[in-house]
């Protein structure tokens, strides 16, 4: 832990790569764009899913559990939802190996050809919708409130530890519903728990939106999104919530019969986060030093670093520092003792700086002789000695400090990089110069959309759902518009 | 709901398959020998995950996530660990599809061929041992203590929802020591660890034992595990730990310096119980009516059933039961209130035994007047007339006396069921005219553990850990035998 990492202004990419190893979150595997999770990565991602998991519930869904792997032909039905997954999948073609005749070890078995090839699940749709079809007859059965927590797999070509890896963990909603406007207003209630929990326990602003057609998930109708800024300005998709509308219930032919008895197409949404969010949170928080944590979900929220040099400091520190731990733990607080002989107090410094603990506590025989320890703040690096009476409670408020303190700082680095402009001139000239989130006027076709892709790798992130309409004209076209859209670089 | 289960008495397998649909548990999915767990079903799977989780958690463990996809070079590196996985595994071989040219939808692409074909995990040592030997370099570095929750492959002809899926849901630990006596004693500890949560949460009593050599975990030196007996009288092995020697560290090259510098293999455990645990609850406490859920792992402990006519007397127990339900809820209890007009008492009340909710209440107008509920146990059946005066506390202090009768009662029934013989013919006549399982000597080679199979299907279940040194004969070939082992038919 002796050597720096690459600051954010020489290298931010290097900078995020040397973090995410340094602070033991993740690390690629010898497999292709597969990721290995480590278990403090994990911790961290235990404390969202936990978090995810209750809303989930409060909110009247249930887990389940349904087959990894989808029969090509299932793909297939939603022709939106084939393009979009088809070109990047893992096919399992056979199931069996066995010993090659020339000793070249373990060969595929060519007799085990399955009849049909099997996709592992890049989102799973179509095999869930394949079973409504049998769970739904009557508007008794609906709405089905479904979510699961599952690995998915998509075959990406250029990976990054979290941000983009062929498999992610993820959660995926999956409801059924009588009417359109139930669906739809599931599809935002869920948007609503996504915003709470990126906000209040990510400490991560976003801006609620639509994506414009092109950008919908395939085989959506409407897909909502919230996106947060990062610390180099890029824009990053935080969530998505999609209004499905009839489509798969369409191509599996899932229908209820109605009070009347009459036979309907259902409704249906989907919703998902993953294991991005990881990357979220660190391009979001950290700083040259490493991980900054909010301590909503940080596995550790206090670090006590003993600093002694006799055996009798360190039985004696130890002690007091088993009373504090009492008092901490009573009070939910997650607190660590690191009295590890093999490093230096500095060594342990620097690492929990970099794994992003947000409060430690330094405790040497002058501070238990007067009673107090010293405390450092992860967040803004202050230190101050705070008296050991009364110490759970000031921490536990301060912890609630460093959570708010983290949304605040994050919402000031947004304002101020969030531009509005009126011209695509201008729009390049700046986005050249400092990157960051525009808002403009957009005509709303695809052709502009794709001519500001090409010549600026900016695309249009969301149709914001918490600003005003404004009439004007876009900005590339001078065609009317009515409403602001978001542009930025994307991660 | 109208009809009823066929009998355990009648076709026991039968009885099995209906319960696990009619109680909404699982269902076979159209991808072959892949199950879907429904919400009801993973309810309980979650509440004995939380379980085991936090006594992982409280042993020291991390919780982590390895890729789904081991390379098969990696599978081949353990010599036994291929022979035992090979022959069922799911192979991907490309990772892209695309249209066909004559309208056939869509095809592999055999552009997208991968140069080395990837197997979906069956179990993740090879994977896992592979990272391994880039974190271990030192005795600092030991012992690593990983558990991770995933889903599995093995390739089954033969499926049953729960009991044998292609797919399952499990946890895997997968732990490194610096010496063979702490990587046993991690083994073993597990071993109690799964004993503990099977019996005093499942209310499943166990045999702990040991493998013989023939039915080890391939690529273990020696295969702890659990036992246990079903109704039918057959065993289920409930979970198994492995000491695993050198043998990963060998084959993946994992060394680590010893305090001298002296460069030493690791050692190795891991350990694992599935999805398959849900068959065995099933199979060990259910009866003719339905499920029978142990209250320590049940989704919904009490249901609460208002029986009225009127609307005044709807709204009467409904505020009544509003109040007990905030009692149930500070004590812990999970309790649901079913006022659903579309369906009568007489259905739901066979709902609930069908579901094993352990406790029911039902409240009509003239219990309300007398301050008392219809109480209904679904263990026993009994029915009484329980005061709401202090109810909360009776209803906590009955799921703990129900959890305990399900223990005892299986413990009976599989005490009853145990038999110790001396001949090999009193074996096969006793097997035959009544299963269960038999204590008997064994000379300890594989040829007549294969002769036993052949001859009976039975097999050894394992040599228990728990009983005394006895010297005796193999009830076979008459050879020496020092302790007794369990063999029956086997799940």
């Amino acid at each position: 832990m002796s050597n720096k990492l690459t600051s954010r202004a020489d290298d931010y990419s290097k900078w995020y790569n040397e973090l995410v190893g340094r602070a033991d979150l993740a690390e690629h595997s010898d497999v292709r764009g597969c990721m290995i999770i480590k278990p403090y990565g994990f911790a961290i991602w235990e404390n969202m899913k936990d978090v995810l998991d209750a809303k989930f519930k409060e909110t009247g869904h249930s887990n389940a559990y349904f087959p990894l792997f989808i029969p090509k032909s299932f793909l297939s039905k939603e022709a939106n939802h084939v393009d979009g997954f088809a070109k990047e999948c893992a096919v399992v073609t056979h199931y069996r190996l066995k010993n090659g005749e020339n000793g070249e070890g373990v060969i595929v078995d060519p007799d085990a050809k399955l009849e049909e090839e099997l996709i592992v699940r890049p989102t799973s749709e179509t095999i869930i919708w394949n079973s409504y079809k049998n769970w739904i007859q009557s508007y008794r059965d609906l709405p089905i409130l479904i979510n699961q927590w599952a690995n998915v797999v998509r075959w990406e070509m250029r990976t990054r530890l979290f941000l983009r890896t062929t498999e992610f963990l993820w959660q995926e909603g999956h409801t059924a519903h009588a009417t359109k406007a139930e669906a739809i207003e599931e599809a935002e209630k869920m948007l609503d728990v996504y915003t709470d929990f990126v906000e209040n326990y990510m400490a991560m602003p976003v801006i609620r939106g639509y994506k414009s057609e092109s950008e919908r998930f395939a085989g959506a109708d409407e897909t909502y999104c919230i996106e947060a800024m990062m610390q180099d300005t890029k824009a990053l998709q935080a969530g998505t919530s999609h209004f499905l509308g009839q489509n798969f219930a369409k191509a599996f032919d899932v229908k209820y019969a109605d009070k009347e008895g009459k036979l309907e197409h259902v409704w249906a949404t989907s919703w998902g986060v993953s294991t991005r969010l990881m990357g979220a949170l660190i391009m979001t928080h950290s700083d040259d030093e490493g991980l900054v944590l909010p301590p909503r979900i940080a596995p550790i929220h206090v670090v006590i670093v003993p600093i002694f040099k006799t055996d009798e400091e360190r039985e004696a520190i130890a002690t007091k520092s088993a009373e504090l731990i009492n008092k901490f733990k009573a009070l939910g607080i997650r607190v660590k003792f690191d009295d590890d002989d093999n490093r230096r107090p500095g060594w342990k410094f620097a690492e929990y700086e970099m794994k992003g603990v947000p409060v430690r506590i330094a405790i040497g025989p002058r501070d238990l002789a007067a009673g107090n320890v010293e405390l450092a703040r992860r967040d803004t690096k202050e230190k101050s000695v705070v008296s050991m009476e009364g110490i759970d409670q000031y921490v536990k408020t301060l912890l609630d400090e460093i959570q708010l303190n983290l949304l605040d700082k994050a919402k000031a680095f947004r304002e101020a990089n969030i531009h509005q402009v009126d011209t695509y001139e201008e729009f390049k000239l700046q986005l050249e110069a400092k990157g960051g989130f525009y808002l403009v006027h957009w005509d709303g076709t695809k052709e502009t959309e794709e001519k500001i892709k090409q010549e600026t790798q900016a695309t249009i992130r969301c149709i914001p759902l918490d600003t005003p309409n404004e009439e004007g004209k876009c900005m590339v076209t001078g065609k009317p518009s009515s409403r602001r859209v978001i542009i930025a670089k994307a991660y």
